[in-house]
Parts: structure tokens; sequence; C-alpha cells
């Protein structure tokens, strides 16, 4: 063992040390923005389809700090750097930790216009306040992502094969290791230059299996709290064994489906009153995630007025039953990762009823190719070749 | 809105930069150990009272990174200092987090005694597994954290009203933002001195409630991942509010009792069949933790034979009623941080059966006092007053 005897360090300054004397506690102001300008910038590879997910950061970010005695900090634009931790942050230990995922888009026309984000801050507000985490105000936060994303605004490639992945996220920052309500936090939010997703033309594979369970009554599924993403790591490795993408979440005894991956899940069917409908698991169980794609399809699809649209509950022996009659037309899955992604696949595991079988579902060769208009339609919002001005948020450059 | 014009400056380094080439897979190595010594002395109250629990850290802590291409770096020892943190770790995201709590002591002969470790590393390492996260060996960590305690042995109180409180994590630090298995990792421990966690004159206050869930068959409660303690942050609050000090934690539909807030239970009763026996919730449905200090509750109850002693489980009725009854002497909880607390107090409160009722329970005027006997036996062998040489692992100073 080597030891080195007794040098002097200077310790991190702690995380929440700022000079600032401009405190609010009902929620961070974007009127007491500071930024500073990064002199370094990123680079990035010149082919969108090498951007992937979330690899590639833009120059600054969004940081501000919370306590329980003086609330919010002025906030702070400032160059990506790594954040200073305390050791004992509840967010290291317990997870006290909430975030978003939303994206911005370089328009036909040149203008950047995020998704609906009033939507993501919204629920990141419910998050928060089930995480124990403080609230703040939408429309400031809002302001401040469109300064953040004017402040890297040339990254955003010009091109519909890539956006800007928005991330804001907030977790604990106190430094001691009791469980209890936090007293001090951090709001932050970075962006990443971001190209596809999914490869879209051999479908998406699932490996549904009961034993693995995402969410449950009296949990926090219908939030986006970091908590619900860990346990799903190694499920994800286990689909991957498997030779699928995702895994498909089901839930209690009678297999009811919920999500997949961390995407919601629609299917177009014929269902058992011989109606075609569009059905997507109801979130009234508490068990899944309140999409914004989501939310997007169902009104769009209500609007479009083809099919019957319902948000209600259906089993996977309703699902392995319905394809095995050949009633099932698409499934497919949403979210602002892979906007709206076709299912080829459900391999259907269930040691304790002794099934294994591999259902293929017809999505990509349907009559109707309903998850391609939905695709099409959502992405020409995003990059402004549709004008739907509630959906779209003009970053003023 | 104030603007900072182009400031130059240095980012953190990231987390894992080490000069080191000593490297290795299959776990770190004690061998390879650096420590560099603090020269800043943390001060602590001189009252034992006023320590509380894990508020006051010590002047070093171990830091080993890894990654998974090079495996294991070399381990250090150093100053008691922040993290750096890419703002993109899958920690602070996806709850990528596991923990341990085990404690050391200030014996009554000079020596201190560690309570049983290797379980804690055992346990630790079946957490990595479900997160993702690298194995280590137990025997080098054991090691590494007998030099940690070493390295600061003069902070820890020479009183059995206080102890040595170490707090051994692993946790994720990728830097990016996909959800998947992780391909860097910090290992760190540090330690707090700690004073006494409960009031055990009055009786721990427990609300029981079946509308919060701590934990679901094919979920991770037998794991001590972060992402079991976020959303008990909330419901610990809810508690409170009830005048309770923490949450008892009911499952499934026929109310199955597992837990108390991050802690195990045990009842001293007069069953069904009219023996008296000591009963805590078995570990077979994976929906509990199985803690060290449960396993030595059970293990010397075993062996004083005084009574049945059963891990088996009961519903919240089959409670309820015995309390009625009157054929419930004890019940308490059992951890690190508490020992073994007397539980004096349920309130019942389940909405869905119209049920509100307060249950006393007559703990601390128990005939048996077994708690009590458990408590001091314990601590006893905590502090060195009973050598029980296979549950204390004596650091050589």
């Amino acid at each position: 063992m080597q030891k080195i005897s007794s040098i002097s360090l200077a310790r991190f300054p702690i995380s929440n040390a700022c000079s600032s004397t401009r405190r609010t506690h009902s929620s961070f102001q974007y009127a007491n923005l500071t930024v500073e300008k990064s002199t370094k910038k990123q680079r990035l590879p010149s082919d969108p389809d090498k951007l992937g997910f979330g690899r590639y950061f833009s120059n600054h970010m969004i940081d501000i700090d919370w306590d329980v005695k003086d609330g919010w900090f002025a906030p702070k634009i400032r160059p990506f750097q790594n954040f200073s931790i305390h050791p004992a942050s509840k967010v290291l230990h317990y997870a006290q930790e909430i975030f978003e995922g939303l994206k911005a888009y370089y328009g036909v026309d040149g203008k950047i216009r995020v998704f609906r984000p009033e939507l993501n801050m919204e629920r990141m507000r419910r998050s928060a306040r089930r995480a124990t985490l403080p609230d703040f105000n939408t429309r400031e936060a809002l302001l401040l992502m469109d300064e953040l994303i004017r402040t890297d605004a040339d990254m955003i490639p010009k091109t519909d094969q890539a956006s800007l992945y928005i991330r804001p996220m907030m977790f604990a920052t106190d430094q001691h290791l009791g469980i209890g309500e936090s007293m001090q936090a951090k709001w932050a939010c970075f962006t990443a230059i971001t190209g596809s997703y999914f490869d879209y033309e051999r479908g998406i594979r699932l490996l549904a299996d009961p034993e693995m369970v995402r969410s449950w009554k009296g949990g926090v599924g219908q939030y986006k709290m970091g908590c619900n993403y860990a346990p799903t790591i190694f499920v994800g490795k286990m689909a991957a064994m498997h030779g699928c993408d995702q895994a498909m979440w089901l839930s209690g005894d009678n297999r009811m489906v919920t999500e997949a991956g961390a995407m919601n899940l629609f299917m177009l069917w014929t269902n058992e009153d011989n109606e075609l409908e569009l059905i997507t698991p109801s979130t009234e169980s508490g068990l899944l995630l309140p999409g914004i794609t989501r939310q997007s399809v169902l009104e769009l699809a209500r609007e479009w007025n083809l099919m019957k649209v319902s948000e209600a509950n259906f089993t996977m022996c309703d699902l392995a039953k319905a394809i095995r009659e050949h009633r099932v037309h698409e499934f497919f899955v949403s979210g602002t990762a892979a906007n709206v992604g076709p299912v080829s696949e459900i391999l259907h595991c269930d040691k304790e009823r002794g099934i294994m079988e591999k259902l293929l579902i017809p999505t990509m060769n349907s009559k109707m190719q309903l998850y391609k208009r939905l695709h099409t339609t959502l992405s020409d919002i995003h990059y402004g070749r549709i004008e739907k001005p509630e959906w779209q948020r003009v970053v003023e450059l």
C-alpha cells in the first residue's frame, strides 16, 4: 500500500455557494438570470446517423439552487460542466430525483420549435410534489429553457433527422443521511444533440414477462421519478438476451398491459364488439406515465375520427387472443425519444402459467398504416411543415 | 437579465480521471490503495446527544472508479470532499445507485469493533447485481473499510451513546442519457459520527395505510437500492402529519405486514394456537430487506430458546385482531441505525375498508421485556461488553 503523506487539498466549494442575494420563494425567476458564456465548443459528428441518443451535449446548462430557508437562488446559465455534489446528498443514496424529456426542432422555415413544453413542466411539478422537492412556476421554467436553447441554437442540426433533446432535472442536495424531506435541492437543465432512437425498418420486439413489474398500486409509476428507472435496467438486459428491444410491462395477477420500456403503447385492433378501435392503457390506475406523445396521439386520432379511440385497460390474455385471431392490425409505442414506433413482435413468457410464445404483429404491413401517419404528422408538426401553434412553442432567436 | 460576457472557466476534471495504471477486473484491491491525509479536521459537538444521525462526517473517504473496459482503478482514501459528477450520470436521472449502512463502535476495552460487516458487503454485492453495477470482492472491501476506520479512529466518541456509522455506496457515472447497463461507476465509502436515532422512552408510533405501498412482487424491495427510498419520503411526511414516527408498510389486497420505515419488524405474541411466538415477516416474498439486525435478533432468540421463533407472513387484520384480544405483548423494529426499538402505537387507516383505529401495544410494559434484552445484548456485543467474535470484526489500530 502506498501512502501519500499529508497533502493540503482545497475542497470543492459546496454546491449551493452563490453570491447572489436575489432569492424568491414561490419560484425561480427568469428576470434574475445571469448568463456566463462558454469558451469551449463541443464537437459533433457531421453525420446525424452517428449522433445516437443523449451522447453529445451542447455548450451550456441551466443551474438553480434552492434551500428551504431562503427559497430559490437566482438562475444561472453557465458552461456545461460537472456538478459538485456532497457525498451525503439524498440524490446519491435515496434517489430523490426527478426529470423530464422534451425536444426542440430546427424547422423547415428556420424557426426553432419546442413541442408542448408546458405539459412537461406541469408534469415535472407533479413529480416534484410526490418526490417532496420544491415547486416552481411553469412560465418561468419555459422562459429559462427558451434562453438555453437560444444560447446554443447554432448547435441544432439543420435537418429533420436530428433534434435537440432537452433534459430538465431536479434533485435533493441535502448534506445529511436522514431519510426525510429535502432541505436543499438543485434544478438544472441541459441539452443533447440527438439523432433517431430506433431502427424502425425492423420493428420493435418486446419481451412480456409478468415476473418483471415496473409499477404497482400505491407506488409512483405515474411520476417521472428516477426511482422508476433503475429497476428496469436489469430487465432491459434480460430483454436483450431474449433478442428483444424492450420489456413490455404487465401488472397484477390479470397481467394488465401498461407500458413498453420507458414508453406508452397503443393497439389498433378489431375489438370483441367487432369495432375498429385504437386503444391505449388508461392512466387512471396510476401505474403508467401520462406521456405527452401519448396525449398528442390520442388528440390527433380523436380529431381524425377514423375509429373508436379508447383509454382503457386490456390484459396480456386479451392481447394474445386478439393477435392469434388476427384482430390486431397495429401495435406501437410512443415517446419523446421514439416519436411513434411500430412493434413487430411480442415474446410472451409466463413461467407461472407455462406460456412461452412468439406473437407476430403485422403492424408494418397493415392496410391503414396509422402508426406511420401519426409519426409523419407529429414529425411535420415538430419541424414546422404543419402549423399547429398550440403545440409549437417557437423560440425567438 | 444580467449577462456576464465570455468568461473562461476551467471545467471540473471528469470523475474518473486517475493517473494510476493498476487496474483489476474482478475487484478493486486493498494492495493498490493510496492514502492522502486530510489537513482539515471536522468539529464535533462534545455532547453525544447533539450528534443526531448522519450529520457529522469524519475527515476521510474511500473513492474507487470503475469502467467496463478496464475494470477497477486503484482505491484511494482521500480527504472527505464533494464528488465531481457529470450532469448526464445515470445516478442523477435513473437512480442507478445502491448503498449499505453499518456501524463501528468504540468498545469498553478500547478496541474498535464493526458489527458483521461481511453480511453488509454480501448484501451490497447482491444489490449491485440487480442494479447492473459491477461486482467486487467482500474481503477487499472489508480491508479498505478497516483502513478508513483506522484513519479516522480518533474521531469515534469513547462512549456507548455514540458510534461511527459507515456508508458504503456505489453509483453509475456514465456520461450519456440512454437507459441501459452502466459503463462507468464509482464505489465510495464515508463515515458519520452518530448519536442515537430514536427517543425510545415514548415508544415508536407507526402509520399503517394500505394506500402507501413500499414494494411489490416483481420489484426490488429486497435490495438496498436507492430507488426503494425516494417514494417513502412523502409517506414519512404523511406519517408525521398523523403524529406518527414512521410508516408501517403493508402489501397486497390482504394487507400483509412487511416493514416499518426503513426497518424490519418483530412481534412477540400469543398466536392463534396459544403459543408464545416471536414472529417477523418472511423475506421469501422478496418484498422486504433482509436486515443484518433482523438476522441477529432471530439468531439470538433461537439461541435463547424462550419461545417459538418464526419467519412467516401475517396480515394487518391478524395483527389488529391480536392487539384487540390483548395477545400482542411486544412489537418492535430493528435496524442498524435504530438497533431494536419498541413500538407503542399503530394508527391503522384503511379508507377502502372504512377503518380508522388507534391500536395501542403495551410493548414497554410487557412482562418479558424481550425488546430490551435484545437491545442490551446487541449493544453489549457492539461495545465489547460481551465477546461474540464471529459478529465482531475488530479493527486493529
